[in-house]
């Protein structure tokens, strides 16, 4: 059994994080800690529990975490990772974090995305980057794992293998990326209200979202060579789930769709949570809501010779807190399946 | 007062376009008509209507519409208008179609989008494209005027003058549209069941839909050359508006964003029903719900130099009943916003 | 013309009532005014106002709306309305209140279920509760009209008469109520939140609803006698409103469900905005959206002898603004439907 | 391993009952079968199952089930399972029937409810209602084990106890029902169309739902004497859940709320799936949602001396599904929350 503590349990990833541990065969809950400073009944953030689950998440204390705690998942706000990060780190302890605190290589990022500097540039170097199915043999030795943010998650493992055999060109890729509101986090906001966002749709942070360098950061390792990404986030009024539309040009006019459908299912036949669309279909958020699928559509068209591809995932799980538990199978040794239905 | 009669009022935009003519003060509605063989009370079809009008949906017959209609909108589906388009313009009536029959110039497209052959080419030539802020004097004096498609509206307002003054290139038009569900009609189909389509989103007829031609002809028209675009629709859920997001690329390296946005807003400065969102303010579903307007939002990325144009329109209103009454006002000398509160 | 000002324009009940007077022929808008202190460009409460309607929503300034409103709308947070109204009644304003501020006619309800002492207990003798179908009388001649709040208003059209002839038993009235999530307001709170409020529904206040004294004075008033309700709301997962299933017994075990639906209809024969659904019909919610109706439904159950009456309105006309409009309207001597399409 | 067959499995609460067989340790799936003629993947109606599964469900074979199968699940609309409930008891099959063709203990009920004369009256008396919690021994030697509905479930767990305790009257109880959109099943009607169900609530089949008859049963065999109840449902817009708000009267004045409560919580201290609330706490649609609880909470208003209790439970599971492997749990001596995570 492994001892693991959830930092920061009351988010919607930390909570449903702890749903999926608490049904893992494998795992010893230790901790679910907040930063509040009352005791709050697990089952008020996460009401499936069964009856007989009498946790509570308790106010953050390191050295008791320390004490008992192997593994760390760490579910900070951006920024607030970074310090708590180092700290289970100089203990000895194998430290997952859902922030993007260690997710961008190059430290000069974080002061023009996040608005800060990093830190513990250092940090960035040892640091993993937990998509799990591209980096899985790093991520087997990792004690840092930068767990991949919600947006980057489906566009990456469907632009990776075609950057890798340099089927599209590096000069022309638009995600256009639509999130359920949980993507926002719990905070009370305007723009988060029930009737701001019910019946509505609109794009934000146009130009400007801070995933944009985490997909550069991607493509560009998989090309070999910068790429410069158009990435434009939408919000849907549905609870869950990201659906993401990219455009890219083959980088030669023979290609054809099929042979590029073909390519991503050879490259994830084995993936247990990658599953490409046969030709004709394309992924919907229902189809992966509730899983830890990435669903992938492509589709070429010959009149303009640009392609569509298509991915799905459920933000919470595939994009956040089942692709946590996933990089914990890979790290520890368990099934990689391990834990979900 | 004008005598209009309603082909078609028991589908979405047959009561949304019968809601707006009962509410206008130079309009007398003659006839409500279905193909159904039973008369329908309209507060079956429009529950919203006073308590004092008594107004039934009869059964379609022409003679009788002949008789007391002088203008007659066309709701029917597509392929069907055709023929009692062609046969009301033969009685003199003025017509205008909110059906795709008479949008497109080149006959050839409709075997090939459409599935049929056109049944009286001649009468594509004869029909004035009904986008109103782009075709105002054409419009007044046409007989037949064809509705512009839901999808269209929107990205033709905004690319419109950007073709004409030759600011973006002709080689490089991606739109990504979502769509609410009343978009996809009142049939009973899968797709549009509650449960289908609440908490989901997908794209749908993707690179095949039959707005890509119309779309296509009004770009190529502004840019005095052919253009070919990628068009791919999704599925919202939500019952109405439609977000269009356009990537296109300025013809100039040196053109700003705000330059573009300053052409737009001085082009539309005297349009009732267009919009320009200040510098860093972008449409959404919520600001253009229940209204004939279109608001048009541009951004340029001075990372990549790409332009990224957001549309948002109602598709029940600016993309169809309520484009149909504009066009009838503008026909009919009518101030353009009557009949919109 | 009659000038007007919106104290409080801000909020959903403030705006959809600005929205309605913008449309009214007989009205010319002083004021829009604000806690804050900074101007608001309406359009950013409303943006589906016409785009040469340049209005700004300013920070409530008494002696400006003194000098040029003859009629004063007060879309206050509760208890916050009863010093202001006073202050504009003794300016001899006409004032039109929407909170409950004036709407309860015994003064110790006041600290009882809104938690303070009224501070000017003679004004409530004053002012004339404005169900506009049950006192239109007074209405014409009163300066001080309570607006009735939005649950009452459904349940006490329905119950009015029925308590008046004593048709129905005044021990046994229960209202089971779901109201969508405008009803709570715009304030920040966890229960509005989108991934809160979507996919659920459930009690709140139960038993302790503020709404009940009210509904409880309209029907003793109308009974003649004290009447004692259970009364229940709920949340819908809806934008705008208010059903509610309403469980009565008759006073006479002859009494036939169709007898009672017949004394509805002949009581509201005359009214634009109450419909009595025929027999074996029953409102819904998009019946009524966007409207000031109040739809009625009756069904009475041979096995249990019990009643059962739908009413559905929408909460910000019907049970808010609406109203309000309405109840100017009969005040000052316009056409009771003026300023609804 | 306990092989099972799923007869009718394309439904709603059929591929529900799939996806929870799928993860039960104790069971094999030896048949999905569906009453059209093609096979048809799994995946296409249970999207979220593991790639590896490869699970077909295939046209309906009597004999091939019966040679396989040692449990038998029937999805089949009502009065279809009659015949196809004998023929496997004949067969010497477990049936756990999901449909309301066992439920009913009086054979003079189905023509009055359901329309049609019962086919095997004898069965009847054979069945056992499966209403778990409380007929838990009955159901341990079941071979015909009669689901409960939806809407029965989450009232007859509140109201049993405390029929049996006498402690509440048994001529006042009043039902307001309200349900997701799933609980109309799969078939294409226009109530359940999206345009229709969104943003909308009404009631429908007022004062003659089939389900009356079933919780007038289940109370009337608590109470030990005929009890009438007044139940009327409501449609919600949401894919999933039913919450019941229940007005009844304690038999004796002096009977607190409190006490109230505690007898449920006393009664249902030791069952996983059955859980109270706290005082002053009430249930909700999303905390059951997905799970096979049933939340129950209490309030008694000291004004009218009326009692309130809320039931809410997800309709597929502990409404239907859920229930019957948990059904499924007791007949075969599994653990009772097997198969749940």
């Amino acid at each position: 059994m492994l001892n693991c503590a959830v930092i920061g349990a009351t988010g919607y990833t930390g909570s449903e994080l702890t749903r999926l541990l608490l049904a893992h065969r494998n795992v010893r809950i230790t901790h679910l800690t907040t930063r509040q400073e009352k005791h709050i009944p697990l089952a008020e953030v996460l009401p499936s529990i069964p009856k007989d689950v009498d946790l509570r998440i308790t106010p953050y204390d390191f050295e008791d975490v320390k004490k008992k705690a192997d593994l760390v998942f760490l579910c900070l706000p951006h920024t607030e990772a970074m310090t708590t990060g180092d700290r289970f780190l100089q203990a000895g302890k194998i430290v997952i974090d859902l922030s993007a605190d260690f997710r961008l290589k190059n430290p000069a990022l974080y002061p023009e995305w996040y608005g800060v500097d990093h830190a513990f540039p250092a940090r960035l170097r040892q640091a993993v980057y937990g998509l799990c199915e591209v980096n899985r043999k790093k991520i087997k030795k990792a004690d840092l794992i930068a767990n991949p943010g919600c947006y980057p998650t489906g566009p990456s493992l469907a632009l990776w293998p075609l950057f890798k055999k340099k089927m599209i060109r590096t000069d022309f890729v638009i995600i256009n990326a639509a999130s359920g509101v949980t993507g926002a986090g719990k905070k009370l906001v305007a723009a988060t209200q029930y009737c701001e966002a019910n019946e509505n749709y609109n794009a934000y942070k146009v130009n400007r979202h801070q995933h944009i360098p985490e997909i550069e950061q991607n493509c560009s390792e998989a090309a070999g060579k910068e790429v410069l990404i158009t990435f434009i986030p939408h919000l849907l009024p549905v609870s869950r789930g990201i659906l993401s539309t990219i455009y890219v040009e083959p980088s030669k006019k023979t290609l054809t769709g099929e042979a590029i459908r073909k390519v991503l299912e050879a490259v994830y036949s084995q993936d247990p949570f990658v599953r490409i669309k046969p030709a004709g279909q394309f992924p919907s958020l229902k189809d992966v809501r509730g899983t830890n699928f990435c669903d992938i559509g492509v589709s070429l068209d010959s009149r303009t010779g640009r392609l569509v591809i298509l991915t799905a995932i459920d933000n919470l799980l595939k994009g956040a807190s089942g692709q946590a538990v996933q990089n914990m199978n890979i790290r520890c040794g368990f099934p990689e399946g391990a834990g979900f239905v």
